[in-house]
């Protein structure tokens, strides 16, 4: 089979600039075009000089990567991907959306969380939402999928084994979450800027993220109840990754070994899923460039408490390597081509 | 009236260091002499070059720390400091524990949670918890005095005014807290061997952290219930700085009003807990090398729960800061004194 | 005596913010008036949440800290400086200058380097250079004070002592430094963003930096002899402090004795410059938040060189701190006078 | 052909983990089997939990690793690679020493700098020096190889192509390095414990590291004169890369052009050495995880100073990922197998 052409729609931001990262190692797709508003006419590696001689294609316009390619990501600002979605729709190709215009089921909470409507309502039928793990029939094959963001990949991760079976309250449950400052993207501002942040820990956006209906909705869907959570998300001074530290209160009865076996089930098939040992703690460094997310488990018996932990690079797992995950999913290549990274172990 | 003899014991431990940065500092208070078992005989700035200059004092022993000083503050590993303790008691000097071994009132959880026992009940009668904001006037004019843990202060700074007042639920209390480095003490081991943190976000003691009876000890006794929590720390790749996100169920009826009004009662007078204006959110970078604990109250309306956030310096408020502040109390003086630390902006 | 009134144009800054910090703690002055054009009309401690409760001074204008001010420290872009001096001496106020505009006694090279004129002669006439340690008595009670860059405090507290005696070579003489990012300003920039600056390290500017011809006067001054260096600037992922590694030719004879002795008739009695026993480095870890300069000295026998090492804080030493030492000679008062910070030994 | 068996010695050590990440992703070989004395009979996942699920092979003895490996990768202290190069040659394996131990021509510098002697002439005789851009043919095919150190392959591939053309004076040559902290081994120490050396920076060993005689012996047999350098390492806070800032006098009449062309005919065909184009400065960030070294050229007119600024990751072409090059060059594969890593941008 030819080797899929790649197309990346705002390439020069940090989800961008990763799915180009990995490609480049893909043996089953290569990079045919890239495209960026900012930084047009340059090439990929003066943005991005750790790529010189590796990457040096230059940034053109969305129209040239929608021409040149077979499968287009686009890493957008909220409201813009409908409208290049539907005119790769039309073009017969297919459409990894990075952002947030295709995720959320319901146009109420879409407008409610980020202020804009669904232009295409037959469009929004046609996306399937990209969490492989728990949707990956639904991927297969398909050609419009909402890749989801990195809390909403980290939390159902590590809750939905002990939601879905039974084991825990679906009520109270709190997604306290570490993350990187790639999170917060490429662009300057006073709050990252380097001696800000540096040293520096705090909370931001407490129970009010955007995340926050993304998470309720894979919740609910798996566990057949609609749930609210409290989700805080704090910034970490690191580079990559997210710590989503989840708590929820036990049902009567419920014995670790049921709640070992629940998480064994969903996932000792799953390659990017690692359950680690029992007594290890996830943490970002196992997993940082990789498409792995670490999941921990642990109860609180004085309390009655579930408290389940995982650890994923928010720009692999999180973000672009999901994305490439459902893009195999979606040309009918093995799940893994190209994602098994190895993370470097410092 | 003629400056305290300040005399310190394990001074060349963080905590330590940390309280001969504050007495170099504190115009009523000198220090007098400083004792290390593993750097007897060289000078304090040949261990902290920083202090080249500044504090050329040589390390002797504990018995001449005894002798030579009014205050001692022993920063010793748990178990040692009840029979210092015991010493300074019989000689009539006072006595500032930086360790556990005077902290918990039941001897029952001492052992449960530190293996150990106490070995003079009369003398732990004596003792005192230092969390002044709470505490302060039980502790003027003592003698033997408990400094509590960083967590510990932490957390109960957050969750006090709403527990007192009744306005959240006693029971499913969660402390998600976060703490750099300088916690974990000044012995290299491997997780703190600065490859392996930098870069790195994980939790620990996992639900299973010693600190755990103190800050319900606190909570109960203020609160007038009997409570538990569920307490998860985490380790931050930064040098000093907690910051503990606090989790409660709202009272049904409670309003933001009622909230607000509970802690500006308890804080507005209080020199060293900063309540922070609406909106914005307590950050470990803005308490950094200062006595300041700062607080911030938010509410998630849609699942009722209440989240109070604070930050202080583990080593400061949360270690040698508060402890000087124990002696201002113990020795008449006024509580800032030496404490007015203004915190470097970045 | 009256505290001093102290202004500060530019105060929100980070050399300004510094300034604001030193005097909050010094005995003889007082923060009279602040002003920023991207901040007018908003507290400083909104925009530096640190100072909460601490100052909480509204940012005015230019003309309001003129007003009120006994002496105003100003940290303005190039060129701006010269029409505020001018108002300030004609108000017969004392004006202490952050930038570059009255550091250089060539206006050539002023021309050349930083692209402007000097606009009123007899005003840069009036101006002195302040470095305390090599320019005391030309100081003291002058009211128009040019303060020197940090690598140009740095370079040459390190090379004086054994240019001045002849103990080097002057031609030959390499400075390769290295700066936190708090040197690069407090304006968010895609270099300073956090991710790209984290974890990285490089030169910038190669033999290509302003402070060039700045070093070399000072140098050329001292010595009696017009050189030239070759000065390499690096940007360090640390918030605060330079290290200056210079570089030089012994001359043939020198010995260890003679380079030692040097040294120690320059800084022995020098409160700020702590020359380091031999075989102990300089480390911008010890100096931080402080007004020391560290200085360690080594010889290369194998080839003849003559390294000599010196760390500061580019915020204190090589800014605010060196400021206020200059005030404090401008106004008689003791030189130290709110300035003996003791640096957190972490 | 059959996948190479490839064994480490030393397996847990920051350079034996590095090439355990890299041989994971070789395509022509496999790991075979790894060795540690402190870890035997841990899994390796159990010592870097970042490869759970990827490498959980257990760490056995040295001697099964010799039996069952083609090649031997040794990472041990110096002097003990001798005998178990002995033994690898005795039984016909490939030996690939990360240790100091047959880098040296010279004896008498062997036992001057690291106090062993030479127990085997003959095997010396039979050593390569492991420095693939200068020494290729003579290391193809070879069994037992010297992989250089980290900064003895930075300083010469910025300098060689100069002073191989006499462009540069071979007197007088000035190293200032700077490396990230993995350099100093994965065994925890005061000044590496993270609270130490966050937001420090400081030199080491300054004109007095081991790395001196094989920096010159490098540079002495490329120009084909006996010549000495300067060279002064620090430590950077942080955890991968080194940058090598070279200072050397240019000969009278060079020109820009002429260094240019040398650099280019000596680099352009060489994948690993990337020459930047002019005014870019090699960064440590844009080579990190990789087995690349960015070289950057400078003068500076004014002086007559040549300044040559290269960058690499310590970990990789400053050690793993140049021994694994050596392998393909040993076994006779292409030289870039399993060495087309992709630096992660950030």
């Amino acid at each position: 089979m030819d080797q899929i052409k790649v197309g990346v729609v705002g390439a020069t931001g940090y989800a961008g600039c990763e799915i180009c990262r990995i490609i480049l190692g893909h043996p089953g797709a290569k990079l045919a075009a890239i495209s960026s508003i900012s930084f047009e006419g340059m090439a990929f590696s003066e943005v991005y000089p750790a790529y010189y001689e590796l990457c040096d294609m230059v940034c053109g316009t969305q129209d040239e990567v929608v021409e040149k390619s077979d499968v287009i990501f686009a890493a957008l600002p909220h409201g813009l991907s409908q409208e290049l979605a539907a005119l790769c729709d039309k073009a017969g190709k297919a459409f990894i959306d990075m952002g947030a215009d295709f995720r959320l089921e319901s146009e109420e909470e879409y407008r409610q969380w980020y202020g804009g409507s669904y232009t295409d309502q037959a469009l929004h039928e046609k996306a399937v939402y990209g969490l492989p793990e728990f949707f990956r029939e639904k991927i297969r094959g398909k050609k419009l999928i909402a890749n989801p963001g990195c809390y909403t990949t980290a939390v159902p991760l590590a809750l939905v084994p002990a939601l879905k079976n039974g084991l825990i309250e679906s009520s109270g449950i709190i997604a306290d979450c570490k993350s990187g400052v790639t999170g917060a993207g490429r662009k300057p501002t006073q709050s990252n800027h380097y001696p800000e942040l540096n040293e520096s820990f705090t909370a931001y956006k407490v129970a009010n993220h955007r995340h926050t209906p993304e998470i309720e909705q894979t919740l609910s869907i798996l566990s057949g109840e609609k749930l609210k959570v409290t989700f805080v998300p704090h910034l970490l001074p690191i580079n990559r990754g997210i710590l989503a530290t989840c708590y929820a209160k036990l049902k009567p009865g419920v014995t670790e070994k049921q709640l070992w076996d629940a998480y064994h089930d969903a996932y000792d098939k799953e390659f990017f899923v690692r359950l680690l040992p029992e007594g290890q703690v996830a943490n970002v460094k196992n997993v940082r460039c990789s498409n792995f997310c670490d999941v921990s488990l642990f109860t609180d018996p004085r309390t009655g408490t579930f408290v389940a932990i995982s650890a994923l690079d928010n720009m692999v797992k999180g973000a672009a390597g999901q994305a490439v995950q459902n893009m195999n999913l979606s040309f009918g290549l093995e799940e893994t081509t190209g994602l098994r990274l190895v993370p470097p172990a410092f």
